[in-house]
């Protein structure tokens, strides 16, 4: 039977990670992996719709040529080669892991892990054991009853970026990250696209103002918006789909060719062991401490897989903070409160930390800032004045409590607040950090002194 | 006579800026410019030079559209319409500047102001007095004896942005950010360009990796590089130009339509009454101490004409921290070791505080990091994996002693290290704020963890 030092259950961006961080500390290590190395992040989830999106993205300069001075005639996507150029990206990316892994001297086990007591994953009838088994197993898209999964006509994200043909009509239910990426790709690239959600708002997590932003913006590309609104049943008997959709004004049958389901995800802790082991979940989640480890000592879990955000960040962070800890490091636990969410639509959304309700509703005394990128000379220089910075903070300590971005590259941009936040900023300091013009981030610089009666370009 | 508590000479980024955070202040303002409000940075400088890079930008993309799976034909760009959008974004500034001076009730006094002993202005004939007057008059650029500007076949950046006609050979000397971005932009548009640079590196000023990195993506992109080359002598008499360039290889002849000469900036001293009040100047500079005061007291100066870098948010800021300090407000001297630089060429360049070979002269014992985008997942999907970020720390203390960036939107993510070195961050600090994936961003927070040996995806 092999014998590691640590042994990692997922090669995601919680698990590869995990296992490099463990090779530098030391560790003798494994991951075990039943499908691509890097995981959903890599193959099926935030590198090819990125990918996906960059293609959008410069359709959109295509069409929009002549604000810039420039000409083309007829221009056109491949729908194919557009796919094909995504999956090339994850292809790569996923190769670029099993050379990390290589280097890292990290064993990749092939084929599906189960977990044994005394410390062991099975995988394919052979044992492996190890001081410390690390599950980062992830999750999968998320099944409502009423509407699911046939993987051509019901669809989840996986074969939402793998289409051989483009639909001409699509119902994206959920509006989340997942969701709202899927409607602008395909909206881009041709596809009527109608998104139903079921709170009042689009990306219903951010901040109101940036969802209600967001909303125009969806809605001025184009996009079919149903808010307060949810799929009762979908028909998939006849050439699309009927899908019997509840709103406010009462019922209405929408009709598509294929409806992607985009309503949250489920952690994949089934049949992986939990139970021979003895691993406590709660809510389809497995319980762990400030230090991944679950209720059976020398085994843990991270990412997807327990409470908390399910960003890949979020996963990678919390490996390294679980090895980190194993190799006796002195580690702090992760501030789930600083943690950056991004969307890569057209406008981006990027926001940390409380939105102005959390705020006002956690009973803070608050500043609030805004600065719109109309207002911003770089903005308008590259044509891209939607959307605004928003930041809150603690009138009585000054506590930078929220930052909410939507506009062009404002993920990029999103670093800046969780840094400064990190570091315990005050208004101030970033007022007085000195900001590049002509930036973007100016708009953040201005933000701020908005909240303090400073603002100059306003 | 007028009287006012401050009046600004000048309305650029400086001077504009200023007038603003005055009138904030409580105090009666007025501004004098002789031209257009917003200055150089807006109507010839910052913006619309950014307006002419994004043509350049969307153009490379149509260029480039098969790479993204999309198909164009005939891309092609108008050259006047490219120049109209620019002067159209940097007209709406410009008016957005006077909007401001409305909404804050600052006085615009129209024409050319001269300085007068007893806190006096006389513009046209008509004496203004207050009782603190802020020289904001900036510069312009700079002649060589070798190269006068006669506005036709040998230009600066003014001309450079408004030619009636695309010139198809030009020659542009000296490659700081001026430079380079023209250089950028025509080369863009399909003009041969040929940089001449005095020194060793184009864009001498920055870390010498990054100097390399982009003179490998300038040659890539078709522009012809010279360095350690220097025009002696221009002949305008024939149809074009000739230009003698001394190399270290001999001499030779370059011909072309147009010589732009970005040869760097003088500030704007003579003529404005500075000998009859009795300010002191040094090397074409005003002498003033942290709070911008001249040798005369009611007398400040701020921006482009005192020393230090001539970049607008330095003037901007100097002009705020000279009113708040007059206001009796508590206020901090300008840190201008940390000052951040950008250069908005394809790639983008951006960077704050030291070099390594500045590091290494002052002695410090370094700790580098180094991450390239061609290790970046968001790069890749976006087909934007040219560059790196590279951070330098203090081994002994941990101080981030500089960053260092280029690459795409590099210059909206300067922003983070300027925060972060305000707050006097370590590198773990920055490590451990959980940037968030997949963006261009999470190259500082691996090229941090380069410099600490905890790099994950290298």
């Amino acid at each position: 039977m092999s014998k590691y030092d640590i042994i990692v259950l997922g090669s995601g961006p919680g698990g590869y990670v995990t296992a490099i961080r463990a090779s530098q500390l030391g560790f003798k290590t494994a991951v075990v992996e039943k499908e691509n190395l890097g995981g959903v992040c890599l193959n099926w989830g935030c590198i090819p719709t990125k990918a996906l999106l960059k293609s959008a993205q410069v359709f959109d300069y295509l069409k929009h040529a002549e604000d810039y001075g420039l000409t083309v005639k007829d221009a056109d996507k491949d729908f194919g080669k557009v796919i094909q150029r995504s999956r090339g990206v994850a292809d790569g990316m996923s190769k670029g892991v099993q050379f990390l892994m290589k280097k890292n001297k990290i064993d990749v086990i092939e084929g599906y892990g189960k977990l044994k007591p005394g410390k062991k994953i099975e995988v394919d009838g052979k044992d492996y054991s190890a001081d410390h088994i690390i599950i980062a197993t992830g999750a999968r898209s998320r099944e409502l009853p009423s509407l699911k999964q046939d993987g051509k006509k019901v669809i989840g994200y996986r074969e939402a970026m793998t289409l051989d043909k483009q639909p001409k009509k699509m119902i994206v239910v959920g509006s989340g990250a997942i969701g709202v990426e899927f409607s602008n790709f395909y909206n881009s690239m041709g596809t009527e696209v109608t998104i139903v959600e079921f709170l009042p708002n689009l990306v219903p997590l951010e901040d109101e103002e940036v969802s209600k932003q967001f909303e125009r913006s969806f809605k001025k590309s184009g996009i079919n918006v149903m808010t307060n609104a949810s799929v009762e049943s979908v028909d998939t008997s006849g050439k699309g789909v009927k899908a019997k959709v509840k709103t406010q004004k009462g019922e209405e049958t929408l009709e598509a060719d294929i409806v992607l389901s985009a309503v949250g995800i489920s952690s994949n802790i089934e049949n992986i062991g939990l139970e021979d082991v003895g691993i406590v979940t709660d809510k389809g989640k497995i319980m762990v401490n400030d230090w991944y480890q679950t209720n059976i000592p020398g085994y843990y879990a991270i990412g997807d897989v327990v409470p908390g955000p399910a960003l890949a960040h979020v996963a990678s962070a919390e490996g390294i903070t679980c090895v980190e800890k194993i190799a006796g490091l002195h580690v702090e636990p992760i501030d789930y409160g600083n943690i950056p969410g991004c969307t890569y639509t057209s406008p981006e959304i990027a926001s940390v930390g409380l939105t102005e309700k959390q705020a006002k509703e956690k009973g803070y005394d608050i500043k609030v800032g805004k600065f719109p990128f109309s207002a911003s000379g770089k903005a308008k220089a590259s044509g891209a004045s939607d959307g605004f910075v928003k930041v809150i903070f603690d009138a009585k300590y000054g506590e930078w409590l929220g930052c909410h971005m939507i506009g062009a590259g404002v993920t990029d941009m999103i670093a800046e607040a969780v840094v400064a936040r990190k570091l315990e900023t005050t208004g101030h300091e970033v007022l007085k950090a000195i900001h590049p013009h002509p930036t973007m981030s100016e708009a953040v610089m201005e933000a701020v002194a908005d909240a303090y009666g400073e603002v100059i370009h306003l």
